[in-house]
Parts: structure tokens; sequence; C-alpha cells
């Protein structure tokens, strides 16, 4: 068993999810232990919903899962890295690529990506 | 200004720390509001220890202070990410590069990484 520390942010890991092909770092989530089991047994980078409070397969809604390539842990066993394969190319809800997609700039947001794809097409809001 | 989400965990926002030439990701830590203005004004990584309840420049101990290449944030404002030029080699205590040295594989965990300093020597212990 990997003994991560979930108790010092009320059971919950932040996650960091990284592109393996270009190293991109697409998001960061956070898991539970049932989160955890379930990103290494399936395979497939699965979270812990904070605003549902919910179990979250990354992509379930939008076709864009992320199959897990790897899985770090760091020196203080309180923060997991997954390098994925991200399906569909983009891993932000936005369209998007990264959910990193602004760059601070003197005090202010600048968009320094193109979407990928069209929210309202893929979630059919 | 920047409209942060410092809300959901108490003032504190995760910050990954990304080296920006080899894409490497070398730590995750966290950043109140006068940490995040600090790593802008002074261009150096600067978080905020919760173990100490402290301000922290990242290498002030060590040297291996990290320069800030870039700033970005996240669709939902609670989650930083910054691409560093990292001074030393290595951002980790233990004398590793990353903080993520560790990989899981079959329920445990392997280091899969050389350290390239000893802590012994950087730290006086």
């Amino acid at each position: 068993m990997i003994d991560l520390d979930f108790n010092k942010m009320g059971g919950l890991i932040p996650a960091i999810v990284q592109d393996h092909a270009s190293g991109d770092v697409l998001m960061l989530a956070y898991m539970n232990a049932e989160a955890f089991n379930a990103t290494l047994e399936s395979g497939q980078a699965t979270f812990f919903s904070r605003s549902r409070q919910a179990l979250w397969v990354k992509g379930k809604t939008s076709g864009h899962v992320q199959h897990v390539k790897s899985v770090h842990i760091d020196c203080d066993q309180d923060a997991i890295l997954v390098r994925v394969e991200q399906v569909g190319r983009a891993a932000c809800h936005t369209g998007y690529r990264s959910c990193f997609y602004r760059r601070v700039e003197n005090q202010t947001l600048k968009i320094d990506d193109q979407p990928v794809f069209d929210p309202k097409e893929v979630y059919k809001t």
C-alpha cells in the first residue's frame, strides 16, 4: 500500500495532470483515496469533484478522457503527478488544451493559446 | 488586479512549479495573496509554508532559488502554474531535481531519478 497524506486537506490531495508527450501541464484537480485507487485500477484519470462532492471520471461527459501513463508522488506524499495521454487534445472544459491558458502580464490575464474545440458542441449546452 | 479564488482553501491556492526548459514538474506548493504578489514583484518563486505558517522564498536557505519565467492561472482561478529557471538544478530538499522523484509501480513507490546534491552538504544538518 502507498501511504499518502490525505489528512492535510480533509481527505483530498491535489493531483497535477501533465501531457506525457508535450510536457504541458493540463490541469490541477483533487483525489480522495477512492479516486486515487480508481485511477490506478482503471488507468483513467479519476478525481473527486469538490463542487459536486462526487467521484469524477475525467472526460466522462465530453469524451476527453485521460489515459494514465504514469503516477508519481512527491517527497511529502501530499501531492500527485499524473502523466496522461489526453483524448480529444483538450483537457479544459473551455475548449483550451490546458486549463492554464491565461498568462499573467502587467497585472492582467492574457489568453496565450487557441481553443481546440467549441464547448457548446461538446457539452451540448 | 487579478481576481484569484483564495476562498476555497482558507486563503491559499496551490501553485505548480514547472522547469521552463525541460518541462519537468518540480514541485507543488501554496501561495496566499502576499506570496503571489511577492512572486510577481520579485521574480522569485515565493510561497506560503503551511508547516511554518510564514512566507517562504523558495531557495532562501539552500540557494536553490527559482527565477520566474511565466505565471499562468487556470480556468477556475484557483490554481497557479509557475514556470521557472531552477538554480542549482534541484527543487527538492531531498536532493532530487523534482519532488516527484518516486513513481507508483505495483502499489509501491520506486525511485526513478538520481539525486543531484547531498542534502547534508546543502543544509549543513
